[in-house]
């Protein structure tokens, strides 16, 4: 593979120098982008898009053909795993995702299978394989997957909830059910990982999107647990390099203190938490990432310098910030907003860094 | 008026001893109850509900007669505010709360009045009073508004929203508008609890659902500014009794500490935050209500049980303890869990408290 020409993302997550704050975005290959829409309506639906390597690629690129970003994120999908479990994914329209069959019960997480991710999940890891050749070595890959406490939710609910009544009503009334499912999901998740570092991703992220709807006992027990294993598992060096490990709960708040306990490189952090206050939970243990309110990109360009300008000051000076959003960008955002936002880390963003 | 002979609830939020927690549930009055749907359904919509003092007395009533809560809350809508300064509530099928005119600029701010609240929200105050007869000093009756910000999100997105595009837009490209719109509601929504205060209303809550979806900054300038001015504006003693005020930010975690520091008598707290944390980061100056999980109602009555005395006991000893779900019931819970949670915290409190 090619050299890594801008490893300014890695080396920030491993809390290393860097000239200026590296950025990227959740959700950078995604609907707000028209080149997106348009590759999304050649391929029919979602999934169709995420297994086929060349057009996965395709999306994956088109945001860093437009934007100064520092890394890729490989284009794929947290519910990818409970489908190769058999569960049946499938989107319906404007109601997101949902199975053919959910877990209800012990005997439901007894028969789930722990498939094997080449078999079942080819499809991403040809996606990273065939990105990582055309990235050329520009920036890094960063892949992913959803923690199993966040892809749990959608396995028992059968879909997207609001209230998580069947997953609340089996934590709650069958722990032990759910710390079987938490642990079989922590096992083919990190196998998952392993499979996308092996095949070319430089970096792995772990969405816990909605672990923050867990009181304090139950986020350790059903939402941190399953990071946690991931952690200990993951394939830490690669290809001559460390492969950094970002967790990220939305909402976490002072949560993120136990997050830097798990041995991982780095934090993602959304917009409730300043930067600063992020730092003394975490006692800079850890590399943090974030964390712009993506709602400031409905403002104007004005507001949108000064919002990143905040986010910059917050962190403040030292190594270990990458700038992103606070959680996926929205899909009605203007194009160019983001444009704005990019410009503003690279001009702003080299004061906080010596001069190497 | 009767005298009150349950006045557990009111002690307990000045931070007096009490001889067991009290306890009462958001949205007690609601649709998990089939007598609340009767009613409803007798009254038609929504809001002739709410503009009904003889129908809106009897949902308030109506979970009293089942269960052993410690206080009534109005039945009501924190949107009436909005309404009544002329934007048009109005409900529909399957889209919540709607409003016929929205604010979308700082001229539109300028623009709106600040109403008489006897002549707009008379409807209210006049349940109020209705209420306050028919419970005959059984237990308090709490009134109630939504913060400003929290009423600003829907004024200016025209209804709920899910990433609050026109408020953001307005906060962060115009930041004096938003802080008029916020100053003007927050007299109006002084007024009117005070209004609720002289017709019988024995202890207010501020609800800011939404606060928590502001970056740290933002929720200083734009939510709990406006919670501030009506905390300073509040009749804090009326009819021989001091006037208990709750502010409740849902997902406040470590903003509980400035909130703490308002001047308000208590806090609502969420279920994402451990009662001995919250009252750890507030110092104990304020009393506390809450929190736990709403969700926990589709457990198991064992798991309810473990779940009530989790809180009790997180809390822990001494006064200052109102024990409440961190946020409103849904409404598909099985009306026999929540005699579960009720008699659970009669039964186990009284170890907190010393023997008077």
């Amino acid at each position: 593979m090619s050299e890594l020409k801008n490893d300014l993302l890695l080396r920030a997550l491993m809390r290393q120098p860097v000239s200026r704050t590296p950025a990227w975005m959740m959700r950078q290959a995604g609907r707000y982008l028209p080149e997106y829409r348009a590759t999304r309506a050649e391929a029919g639906d979602f999934m169709s898009l995420c297994r086929n390597a060349d057009l996965a690629c395709e999306v994956t690129l088109q945001p860093l053909r437009r934007y100064a970003f520092d890394a890729a994120i490989l284009f794929s999908d947290i519910l990818t795993v409970p489908d190769a479990m058999g569960l049946g994914l499938y989107f319906s329209a404007g109601e997101g995702p949902r199975f053919e069959r959910r877990i209800e019960r012990a005997a439901d997480v007894e028969k789930l299978p722990v498939p094997d991710v080449e078999d079942t999940l080819g499809y991403v890891t040809n996606a990273v394989r065939t990105i990582r050749g055309a990235l050329e070595g520009s920036v890094p890959l960063i892949g992913f997957a959803g923690s199993p406490w966040t892809v749990a939710t959608y396995m028992v609910e059968g879909g997207s909830s609001k209230n998580y009544e069947n997953i609340k009503g089996l934590l709650y009334s069958d722990p032990k059910a759910a710390d079987a499912l938490i642990a079989k999901l922590a096992t083919v998740t990190t196998n998952y990982l392993n499979a996308q570092i092996r095949a070319g991703a430089q970096a792995v992220m772990v969405f816990d999107t909605w672990g923050s709807v867990l009181e304090p006992e139950a986020y350790r027990r059903f939402s941190l647990s399953g990071m946690q294993a991931i952690v200990d598992g993951l394939i830490r060096h690669h290809d001559g390099r460390d492969v950094p490990v970002v967790l990220f709960t939305k909402g976490a708040g002072t949560r993120l203190n136990i997050m830097s306990e798990t041995g991982c490189d780095a934090l993602g952090v959304d917009w409730t938490t300043d930067l600063a206050e992020a730092r003394e939970i975490t006692g800079d243990r850890v590399a943090l990432q974030g964390n712009m309110d993506p709602s400031l990109l409905y403002a104007s360009d004005d507001a949108i310098r000064a919002g990143v300008k905040r986010v910059l000051d917050s962190y403040g000076d030292g190594p270990g910030h990458v700038f992103n959003l606070g959680h996926g960008i929205h899909p009605e955002i203007d194009p160019s907003k983001v444009g704005v936002m990019v410009d503003t880390v690279r001009e702003y963003s080299p004061r906080f860094h010596s001069p190497g």
